[in-house]
C-alpha cells in the first residue's frame, strides 16, 4: 500500500494552517495580547429566523413516516431547484435537470473533475484560491498554471494555448475583483474557439453591485454553452457551518455531459441533507431576501470602511467592491509571510499572507470583511494609530 | 473537452435506476396494480424525537452569533468524535484525530482512495455493493474483482495474488450474512502479510447479533494497523436523509496514513453540517439508544419472517440475521431481471435483481426487510399465496 504521491508533492506551505500555527504560537508568547482577525472567510452574521423556522420544520418532517424523506434525491429535491431557477436565474429558461444540489462548493468545484478526461488540460492562475490545485491534485489531475499581474488589476488575459478546463473564480477569493462582462467575454469566447470548459466559482454572486459586472455567467452570450456555475448557500445564508451548494450544468455545453454527470452522480453522493434543502428554499422568500440584502450591505460597508483605511495609510488596495475581501500590496516590498508576522505582532491583527494564493501572492496579503462590524473599527483604529492616520 | 472515458464505460444494466424505469413502465401499464416494494434500501422507521429536539436545538444555535457554528470542523466536531469512541468503540482507545465526521458513507467509501496511489491494486468481490466499482470508475481508479460462491456462503476467500486494497462489506449488502471472526482474521493475516489496507464497510454494524460475528473489525487482532471502517447513521439513527457518517484510520496503519488524509480532507471538504452532527450525537443517548435498538429488532423480526416465508415456499435463502437484507436464489434457474419481471408483474412485489451487484448475481435477487411492517407481511401473503403455502 503505497499514498497517493501528489498529497506528498503538496506545498507545504500554501496552507491556511500555517497560519492558527503561527497565531497559536504568538498568543502563547503574549498571551495578553488582543488578537482580532480580518483573516477568516466564515461569516459574522448568524442563519436568519425564517431560515431557522424552515429547517426546524423539516426537522419536524423527518419525525413522521407520512412526510419522512430519506434516499432518492441524488440531484436534489425540486423545490429547492425551482427556487433557485425563479430567483437566481429568472428569464434564463434552465431546466430543473440542468441544476444540481450539493452539500459545499469547495467540494463541487474539484469533484466535478470526476466528468472529464484525465489527461485534459486544467488551467489555474496564480494567484488562486488554493483549493483548486490541490483538490485536482487530490482527484489525480495535473494543472497549468497561468500568473495573474498586477498591472491586469490580477484579471486572467486569455492565452494563446489550448487547455480544456478553465478555473475562473469571479467575484474572485482572494483579489476581491469581479471580472467585468466584457473581460468575462473574452473568455467564453476562448472556451468556445477551444471547446473548453469553464468552471466558475461564482459563490460570492450576492455581493455583486457594480453594473458592469454580471451577476451569473449566463448573461454572457454563448456561456450556456461552455460554462458549469458554482454557488453556495454559504454567505448568502450564513450556511458555512449548515452545508448546501448548488451548480448548473447547462445541456449546451455537451449533448451527454448532463447524461453522465448523472451517472457518476448516482455512484458517488447520496444526496444533500432535507434540512439543509428546506432552509436554502426558506432564504429565497420575500421576507428571507429582504433580511439577507441587509448582511451582504453590511458586509460590503465593512469593506469599503477598511478599504479607505488602508488607502488612506498609504497601501495600494483592490477588491472589496462586489466582494467581502480586499487585496493589498505589503509596504516596502516586504514578503507575505513577513507582513502577516508584522500585523500579528505589532498591531494583533490577523490578516492571510497572499502566498497561500500563489507564488504571485507573495508581497500581498488578503483582508474579510466578513468580521463583525467592530472588529473592523477596532482595526482601523489599530491601522490609523500604527500609520498615523 | 472529452468526458472521462471511465463513466462511457459504466455497465449500463447495472443500476438500481434501471429497477424504478421497469416499475414506472408496469404501472403505467396495470395503473390499478398494488404494487409493494421490497426492493428499498431506505429506512421505514422515522427520525425518533430525542433526535429531532437536538437537531432543532442546533438550529437555534445557528441563530445566534454567540453559538453559531461555521467553517472549520473539517474532521468533525470533538462533541460526537467523543460519543462514537464512548458507545461504538469503549475500551479501544482511538483517540479523536483517528476518528473522521462525514456527511455519507457511498461518498466516504470511494473518495478514501484519493489517500492511495494510483496504481494500487483495488480487489473487490463479484458479487458486491456496485458502488465501489463504480465509485472507484469515476475516480480513475481500476480494480480487479474475485468471484464469490454459494457454496462458500458468498464470503470472499483470501487470494495468493497480492492486491493493495481489498473492499470488504460486512455485514454485507446484498448477501444479508455477515462475517464470522474468523472469516474476517484471515483477512486481517492476509492484510499484514501484503501490506494491504482493508476497507471495511460496516454501516450495518448495528444490525449485528450473532456471537461469533464482530461488531467492529478492529475486534479482530491486528485489525488496527490494516483497516479503514466505515459506518453510517443512516441505519442507525434513520438518516437516509439527513446525511452523517463516520469513520476510522488508526494511526497504526502506517505512521503517516492519518497526517496525509488530514491534508487531503482539508482540500476537499468542509466539513459534515453541525445540525446532523448534533442529530448524531443524540442518538447515543440512553433514551435514543433504547428506542433506536427496538427499530433494529423490528426489521430484523421482518427479516426472519420473509426469510421463514421464502424458506416454506421452497426458495433457498441466505442472511437476514444480522443484516436487513436477505439474498435469495431464484426458482427454476431463472435469470435474476426475468424474475424480477415475474414478481413485478405476477406478485406486484418490487424485489432487487441480483444482477446488479454483479455477474455472479444473475440467478439471485435481494429482499429488503427496512420495508414497513405491513408491507412485509403483505409480501409475505402475495408469496404464500402464489406458491400455495
Amino acid at each position: 500500500m503505497r499514498i497517493n504521491k501528489r498529497l506528498k508533492q503538496m506545498d507545504e506551505e500554501n496552507i491556511f494552517e500555517q497560519v492558527s500555527i503561527r497565531v497559536n504560537n504568538f498568543k502563547k508568547e503574549k498571551p495578553s495580547a488582543n488578537v482580532i482577525s480580518l483573516g477568516v472567510g466564515d461569516v459574522s452574521k448568524p442563519v436568519i429566523e425564517t431560515v431557522a423556522k424552515a429547517m426546524k420544520n423539516a426537522v419536524d418532517d423527518l419525525t413522521d413516516i407520512k412526510t419522512f424523506k430519506g434516499y432518492g434525491s441524488f440531484y436534489g429535491y425540486d423545490f429547492l431547484k425551482e427556487a433557485i431557477l425563479e430567483n437566481e436565474y429568472k428569464d434564463q429558461n434552465f431546466s430543473l435537470d440542468e441544476v444540481y444540489i450539493s452539500s459545499g462548493a469547495k467540494t463541487d468545484t474539484t469533484s466535478i473533475l470526476e466528468l472529464f478526461d484525465e489527461e485534459s488540460k486544467i488551467l489555474i492562475t496564480d494567484v488562486m484560491y488554493p483549493i483548486y490545485k490541490d483538490g485536482a491534485a487530490a482527484l489525480s489531475r495535473d494543472v497549468e498554471i497561468m500568473k495573474v499581474y498586477e498591472e491586469d488589476k490580477f484579471v486572467a488575459k486569455v492565452p494563446k494555448e489550448k487547455y480544456d478546463i478553465i478555473y475562473i473564480c469571479s467575484p474572485n477569493n482572494p483579489i476581491g475583483i469581479a471580472y467585468t462582462k466584457d473581460e468575462l467575454k473574452a473568455w467564453v469566447d476562448y472556451a468556445i474557439a477551444n471547446d473548453a470548459v469553464i468552471l466558475y466559482d461564482n459563490v460570492y454572486s450576492s455581493f455583486v453591485k457594480s453594473p458592469n459586472v454580471a451577476k451569473s455567467i449566463y448573461e454572457i452570450k454563448g456561456a450556456r454553452s461552455v460554462a458549469i456555475e458554482f454557488r453556495s448557500f454559504s454567505k448568502h445564508a450564513s450556511f458555512t457551518g449548515v452545508r448546501c451548494s448548488y451548480y448548473l450544468i447547462p445541456k449546451e455545453i455537451k449533448e451527454d455531459i448532463n447524461y453522465y454527470w448523472k451517472k457518476r452522480t448516482i455512484n458517488r453522493f447520496n444526496g444533500a441533507d432535507y434540512i439543509a434543502q428546506k432552509g436554502a428554499e426558506a432564504s429565497f422568500s420575500k421576507e428571507s431576501q429582504e433580511e439577507l440584502a441587509k448582511n451582504v450591505d453590511a458586509y460590503l460597508k465593512g469593506a469599503k470602511t477598511l478599504k479607505e483605511a488602508f488607502q488612506r495609510n498609504g497601501f495600494k488596495v483592490w477588491g472589496g467592491e462586489d466582494s467581502p475581501f480586499l487585496w493589498i500590496k505589503t509596504k516596502d516590498k516586504q514578503g507575505s509571510w513577513d507582513f502577516f508576522d508584522k500585523f500579528l505582532k505589532e498591531l494583533n491583527i490577523i490578516i492571510i499572507p497572499g502566498r497561500i494564493f500563489g507564488e504571485g501572492g507573495d508581497g500581498y496579503f488578503r483582508v474579510s470583511a466578513l468580521a463583525p462590524e467592530e472588529v473592523i473599527n477596532e482595526a482601523i483604529n489599530r491601522i490609523d494609530t500604527y500609520y498615523k492616520n
